[in-house]
């Protein structure tokens, strides 16, 4: 495949797409021609890539004509409409929205987890990418899974304005220039949220699940965290919140393993985690944050303790831990970059896989023999 | 005593103390002469009250002689100093800093839940303000722990920059500014946090304890929240964050009860909670927020639900819930004003429990008899 590949982007103007060519360009993927795709109103504009130059094409039927592989990140509405006709075409789909991720035709993947999942050499592919809250979880998770086994999480999210695309990310700057100047709440520039953003934050906006009072980005973490891990019985006790930071999200965690494990045991199991950096320097108060993840390829990991809950209800009420106490609760605090490790990176690494490129410099999987153009 | 009070405010020019002065205003609280303290550096300002210019005198030896009742909030620095020695010069003292917070000379009072405690009629008294972050959990769950008991909290914290003081709000604002620029982070000016605060977030900045990994804000809402609600064996599970905003916590709760109760039990408890108002539109996504808690004095509590994980752990995967499923595990989102309900509004609650006048309007508790003055 590679330079025979024809690569289009579709929602190349959005937060997302935008990321999906710096991606593309850092990780040297590789590919012939590339289309930019987008709604008719971006049609004409062009973008710089490897460069040069590209126009933009506006998104109508018949866009995947000899296009190979595409990265689609135009919201579910595009992807409904066009994404599975052009796998019927042939066309290998990696679909960043939500219409497809419970969809058993379609491929949920984080590559560094059920990455092996992904069928190759038989034909066109639809995979979708997760929730960029689930995927941040479950790649921080992941490695205390195949150590330890994981029961239950209980996470609260603390959700960055990308993960509602650029406009977001515009009206918290908007927002917080006003709120500088003094001006009243009531008066704020409002057009993507609710609630007033600047200095301030809210439960998800996603609409809320009348029944049992979660919302649709409640819902997704639950549900696409059992498909990733297969695990149809794993219990998650989601809560998702949006705060006033740019393009990285947080999320504290509290995770209940399989077995009880040591701090050591622990550790060195997230040290060797895919993806995972762990940032947890006690002495100097040095842990994860949503800047110190921000264009980084790597979900961080720190505040690695015992759950003191469980400790106490385990040797009693004042009952002290030590490194070799054993503990089957623990609580993390991670941070990931929403628009890279929530969305463009993965994006790119389902590509690989697809493409058969070499993920992490083969790290993360063995070579994989490359498939003809399809 | 009322009229012949008098009352002073240390630390009158921080966050809290002009704040408490705000309070005092709003809630008539009954007292003679106001007298203003504050570090030598402020001696000779003035600050308005009540309609006049009152003189801030500088804190020093004998500053207590005449005062009646005391409201400090200049840190444990000067309370350790000169708290203690007032009391023993029979001076009701009501305490903003964590200095005796443990100390088993001292109360350790949220009105609302333990004011019954403040022992009244016997000498002057020592009483101290908890942590902000455990007072507004406290207050939102304590009509929850009266119906149905509470066994573990897990609940990860959304701080404002207010519960590290003015300056530490100034900073926000400043980076934020910086921020809106395009400064680099490395060139935002920083005073009180070593991470960058705008657009940012960071776990919470107090010391690390070594052995067990946890903050001393966090150790802080474990041994609080047992002492306050008198019980050694409360298990909780805190992560405390700071986040942009300016002057309300919010708080993830995930809270286990000591029975399974439905869903219009939980909300009939949290109806009638004294200073809590249920703020919970699942319809139009209304919940709570710090902007919406900002400058009130109740505790906001929504995104009451039944803990999904926990529904499924005790009816399956799949299971449903309706409201009439019992659970024994409950989320809740908060929000309360740090420098009311977390500070300033609970100080002078104390103090009209000393001084015996009316708490909410003789909601809380029964008329209290009122002392002679001391």
């Amino acid at each position: 495949m590679s330079n025979a590949t024809t690569i289009a982007v579709v929602g190349a103007t959005g937060a997302v797409g935008i990321e999906i060519l710096r991606v593309l360009e850092q990780r040297e993927f590789p590919h012939g021609a590339i289309r930019l795709l987008a709604s008719p109103r971006s049609a004409g504009k062009t973008l710089r890539y490897r460069g040069a130059e590209v126009a933009i094409e506006p998104l109508v039927d018949g866009w995947h004509r000899g296009v190979n592989l595409a990265l689609m990140s135009a919201g579910s509405g595009p992807s409904k409409q066009f994404a599975k006709a052009a796998v019927a075409a042939g066309v290998n789909v990696v679909d960043n929205s939500s219409a497809f991720r419970a969809d058993p035709e379609c491929h949920l993947i984080v590559p560094e987890v059920n990455g092996a999942t992904l069928p190759r050499g038989s034909g066109a592919v639809l995979a979708a990418v997760p929730n960029c809250s689930a995927i941040i979880m479950l790649v921080a998770l992941n490695p205390l899974r195949e150590a330890f086994g994981v029961r239950h999480i209980n996470v609260s999210t603390y959700q960055a304005a990308s993960g509602a695309g650029a406009q977001a990310m515009e009206e918290l700057r908007t927002q917080s220039r006003e709120a500088l100047e003094g001006r009243d709440p009531l008066a704020w520039t409002r057009s993507v949220f609710n609630e007033p953003y600047a200095f301030n934050l809210f439960s998800h906006n996603a609409g809320i699940d009348a029944e049992t009072g979660y919302n649709g980005e409640e819902l997704k973490m639950i549900s696409e965290s059992r498909r990733i891990w297969d695990d149809p019985a794993l219990l998650v006790s989601p809560t998702c919140v949006r705060v006033p930071t740019m393009r990285a999200h947080a999320e504290s965690i509290t995770v209940t393993l399989g077995r009880a494990a040591t701090e050591r045991e622990v550790r060195t199991a997230l040290e060797r985690g895919a993806s995972v950096r762990l940032v947890d320097d006690r002495a100097s108060n040095g842990f994860p944050t949503p800047l110190k993840a921000q264009g980084g390829d790597e979900v961080l990991v720190g505040r690695v303790r015992a759950d003191i809950a469980r400790i106490h209800e385990l040797h009693g009420p004042g009952a002290v831990v030590t490194e070799q106490t054993p503990c089957d609760r623990w609580s993390l605090f991670v941070a990931g970059d929403q628009l890279r490790t929530g969305a463009a990176l993965t994006a790119v690494k389902i590509a690989e896989l697809m493409v058969g490129s070499q993920i992490d410099r083969g790290v993360l999987f063995p070579p994989i023999t490359t498939r003809p153009a399809s």
